[in-house]
């Protein structure tokens, strides 16, 4: 087992990586809660697969067990479904001394995790994340939150869970188009912070070859992403850096209002076009991008999108990260090192003109 | 004017008192903000008699003002008219850099604070509390929050603001039951944890008795709610004897569809219960009941409600402070001091019957 300690002014928690330990999470999660009574908030996907096995886990620590089941998928992730969820929690008459889990992707994650932050101000939860994509990024760092149709994570909080519990078998059951996904981010973390990383996954070639390795590489991002969090819980400087490819990518999923790229396939556009938005700048080596771009091919992600750079500065203006000086944007110093970059809107649009036009 | 320093762990603010500051207090609000841009949230009443005073204040410190308008009421503390704010703000394209005013009543309050407690997760705030509730309660602490069907401020956050700015001014504009509201909640400070000021209180015998003397009693109220928040921000222990008359009142609120009483005057009602019930169970004075009676009777608030004591335990089942041990009620130990005890339902709903069949 790999266990990785996430040590922030708001509290502390481990991060357990071991396959096959759904089966027994029930322990793990009563050495964190005294909660007589759980609820777990799951996708209908996840809980058709997995809920009964971690029900009786559950039940055999002792827990009572609800859940609240919301449809897959990122159009789940709106103040509509949230409502929804508060409404059933109140219906099920949470209170203060339950325990929720959020036991799914990275909507579910979001969703329960924001839903456990504000629900009566405020209760302890616990991240079981099912997907590649959630147990390599939004499982770590206590960030929730849910969409607005102006924008992506436009409404959330910071709420750390008590314990986040990573099992890669559940991995098996992800179609491709979920590893791929997942790949995106683990690409972003060899891109912004560990060439090392970079050259294995270049090596492993394809997702195929990146399998047989994946707990070590889950291990590895989690280890990478707790650095980054355990400087900048609040997102003010150093984290931002994990946004890599994320100011681009967000505003991709809005112009396809989230349906068309997935989030890791918008991130990987994104990452492309912000390496040659760099280059473009003179502070990326030139070549990054094209190096960036072989790797999102070999793991089957695409590179390639047809949008307006009008449209694209548009949708990229309602970032969280920009303020009056213009559009911050995460971009490369060299390939495993990056840097928070504010450049005019103006400016922006010039470059994505050409890169666009250049069809990346 | 007074002047109150709120020392949490969160962050430090002043509450500042002096009748006539909205005029002046865009000097105010520049000094704890940089903000270009400012978005005021309030209700259309408040802003049609003194939003141009509170623009003009603004405009005067180099603030760029917008403002989102919400219906006046209880009604707008819902989920919708929440994600209508987060729309608007949206469309503001409101950003990290800039800065929310709450301006208005309870309602404004606790909704535009939990807007800006989870907009982009986070945005800086003022409190510009337009009532004698809002002034002496709930202004001041950092709570906010939204109604659900199920009950009251069941979703919401701690967020503390940058600065509260008082005018006592603007209560000249209050109808009758709007002050008799705010009276409940100062009649409430003395109840708990102030016998001089409940003895004032008596003495001044009526609101046209208490006017006079308002800019003191807000003083003291917050400087006494001041105490019990610097003790216990997040509401685990002595905090929560604020909250006394509120386990009855929120319940009478829910029954009332929030619409049949004020939030005042439901705590009036839920005072006297709270005082009989604590006399019903040999741990309040006899006697307690019918002095706080007789005040909240001077002071143009109801001491009379028709319900069923099983509606009214089934609709307290609810509360944020309950645990799987009972109800969690505040009760007098004396009149100037509080105690927190827990009820079992079955003998409260004894006791409530009682209380009620004797019609309070």
């Amino acid at each position: 087992m790999h266990e990785i300690k996430v040590r922030l002014p708001s509290g502390s928690y481990k991060i357990q990586i071991e396959a096959g330990s759904l089966g027994r999470c029930g322990d793990q999660i009563r050495a964190v809660s005294a909660a007589e009574r759980v609820v777990v908030i799951s996708d209908e996907n996840v809980w058709s697969l997995y809920g009964s096995q971690l029900e009786a886990a559950l039940v055999n620590a002792g827990f009572l067990v609800d859940s609240i089941l919301i449809p897959p998928g990122e159009g789940s992730k709106t103040m509509e479904c949230f409502a929804r969820v508060c409404g059933n929690m109140a219906d099920l008459h949470v209170q203060r001394d339950h325990l929720i889990i959020a036991f799914g992707g990275g909507v579910v994650g979001d969703l329960a995790g924001f839903a456990a932050a504000v629900y009566m101000r405020g209760l302890p939860y616990v991240q079981i994340p099912t997907t590649l994509l959630a147990q390599v990024d939004s499982s770590v760092g206590g960030k929730t939150a849910i969409d607005l149709p102006q924008g992506k994570n436009l409404v959330g909080a910071f709420h750390q869970p008590q314990i986040v519990i990573t099992d890669p078998d559940l991995l098996k059951t992800l179609d491709k188009r979920h590893l791929a996904e997942g790949m995106a981010e683990i690409i972003k973390y060899g891109a912004i912070s560990d060439e090392e990383l970079f050259v294995k996954l270049e090596e492993y070639g394809s997702i195929e070859g990146a399998l047989p390795h994946m707990e070590d590489i889950i291990f590895h991002c989690c280890d990478t992403k707790r650095v980054f969090v355990e400087q900048d819980e609040r997102d003010g400087g150093e984290r931002q850096k994990l946004n890599f490819g994320h100011s681009f990518g967000h505003a991709i999923e809005k112009m396809g209002l989230y349906r068309k790229h997935s989030h890791g396939e918008a991130v990987a556009l994104g990452m492309v076009m912000a390496a040659k938005t760099g280059e473009a700048l003179g502070l990326t080596p030139i070549g990054t991008g094209e190096r960036l771009k072989r790797i999102i091919q070999a793991y089957q992600l695409p590179t390639k999108i047809n949008v307006e750079y009008k449209e694209l500065v548009h949708h990229m203006s309602m970032d969280k990260k920009n303020d009056h000086e213009g559009h911050k944007l995460i971009l490369l110093k060299a390939m495993g090192k990056s840097m928070i970059y504010t450049v005019a809107e103006a400016e922006l649009s010039t470059i994505l003109e050409d890169i666009l036009e250049l069809a990346l």
